[in-house]
């Protein structure tokens, strides 16, 4: 038979409330109270439960978080930000990481059991079939780092990516700059396509050809050296917009092996401005994505969706900045 | 009336196995069959749940994952790694950020009210506190980056700090370094204390007295160019073992934005091979932790105990090794 709150009480010699309380996050309990009741809870074999009370509030205060970029050290900032900020609000992570999973339905299934409050799904690109499923369960959904557009079927909160790569380009010719090349990530990511979008736009409308258009096979630090080596044999190559601040990292790692020089002969401006941005061997200009921002405010969705789960769907983009370090020319040049 | 499987299979037109496999991790089920229990779970507001029947089975398979080093890239791997391991073996990660807890029994009883079947802290100090709370909680605890000491009273999976901090010494000496430095991490880490002592008891029997002992304040890149800046008032400093490699990365920037080249005027070890170790901007000769072992036997040793929770105490110690790139000068010279 199973042993109740009640057995608890009764053996520890204290009020079935006291025994509540013990096991109930942020309520008061004196330490010489909370020492009894844990006594006879282990005597008993009581295992206290926020999850078998949740079988009657219907809320676990677990919220699935979605991610498969954990290579990325953008995600270390990410990551910390995400489990503080739903720390703090009583709720937690609990993290599906999908970079070996082959069957995504594996993973929907895997947070339909422990009947998560709702999902993050912190990736740029949300495949298709997760918005559906989620849907499908009923569950509340917002997709962070998504894309800036209307009409998909899940909320949105990020930036707009055609808009941050115009600044990009913006920027390299504010530097002065005409023989640009474009070095993205991995051209099946929509971030990488609107960011290209949106820098080879630009470009374009000011009548500048790039001189290079090319696409590494991740956002990471080899696959930018591999993409860099294929750009150094364009002649003439003077600036180079990054799909991001690791693949930048790579790019310049191989450009300066090469005894080229960054910024004299070569400028980069990468994207993210992940906290290695800053860091002297690189000091790198990026475009400066409000990462902190994007996050806190997809935690507020999600928190409101618990609530409110027919809440009409929302699209909430946030603005980029240029953060100038010493990667591109001085503008007096 | 809380709605049931059989409520379930009725208006889907199932059997209960069927209902019942829908919502079993790794369970076969057509899709169509599928389909027709999730409308009708929708329809009846039935939500299924793991969490439900852990209340009879007593396992949620839950492992709460303490952590605290979220800024340190070496983080990245070590989530990476974790949260792939546990879900090879149907198991998930419940993260606790101790960056902002000010009270640690918070989130211990926050593990407690989610009955999580085992926790592993994974930061190299574990406070007392902790320890002590598991034991009395009956929770399966093991240390992983935790002190290779015997007489604790947690299960610990780790290196021996004190043997890989000797193995420092003996390769800055191996390659002819005399005035030699000693940059740790926060002096009040054992992990530091441990590496001081291996390091600088070598150095001793070897009759070599450092040029200076310092520590950063914490592990982190910034830390490391703060204390650099420090050890470079020494005279004729000619080799530096930091304590890991994110403060060797900032006390290398620092040390060549004044002009001094790496390794040609300095020489430099680090601690971890993080992956960034490799990066061509460093280039890092580092002590080498195998980080993956240590992981993967964490997980299995907290497996293990969730089954058998009286196993006597284990210590799983594994060996670090030098790995030689860019950051000292040659063996030859």
């Amino acid at each position: 038979m199973a042993v109740t709150l009640k057995d608890v009480a009764k053996l520890a010699g204290v009020s079935r409330s006291a025994v509540s309380r013990t096991y109930t996050d942020g309520a008061s309990v004196s330490d010489k109270t909370r020492k009894k009741v844990e006594k006879a809870a282990r005597e008993l074999g009581y295992r206290p439960s926020l999850i078998a009370r949740s079988l009657a509030t219907n809320r676990t205060k677990l919220i699935g978080l979605i991610a498969n970029n954990f290579q990325n050290p953008i995600f270390l900032e990410v990551f910390d930000l995400y489990t503080r900020a739903l720390q703090k609000r009583g709720l937690r992570p609990l993290i599906v990481n999908l970079t070996d999973e082959t069957d995504p339905e594996h993973s929907v299934q895997m947070l339909r059991q422990y009947n998560v409050d709702g999902v993050i799904v912190a990736t740029s690109t949300l495949r298709p079939y997760f918005a559906k499923a989620f849907k499908d369960a009923n569950m509340p959904v917002v997709h962070a780092f998504g894309r800036a557009e209307v009409g998909t079927d899940v909320h949105v909160v990020g930036i707009d990516n055609q808009a941050c790569g115009k600044m990009a380009a913006e920027t390299l010719l504010l530097h002065g700059y005409e023989r640009i090349a474009f070095l993205g990530g991995p051209e099946s990511a929509t971030s990488t396509q609107d960011r290209a979008t949106g820098f080879l736009g630009h470009l374009r409308d000011q009548g500048v050809v790039p001189v290079d258009v090319r696409y590494a096979d991740a956002y990471g630090y080899q696959a930018g050296r591999d993409a860099m080596r294929e750009v150094l044999k364009v002649e003439g190559v003077e600036a180079v917009f990054c799909g991001d601040d690791l693949i930048c990292m790579g790019a310049m790692d191989e450009t300066r092996q090469k005894g080229i020089r960054v910024p004299d002969d070569i400028g980069f401006i990468g994207f993210n401005d992940m906290a290695m941005a800053q860091w002297q061997a690189y000091n790198l200009t990026t475009v400066r994505q409000p990462t902190h921002d994007i996050i806190l405010s997809s935690i507020d969705l999600v928190a409101t969706l618990v609530e409110e789960p027919e809440k009409s769907l929302e699209l909430r983009i946030f603005p980029c900045e240029v953060v100038e370090r010493g990667t591109l020319r001085p503008l007096s040049q």
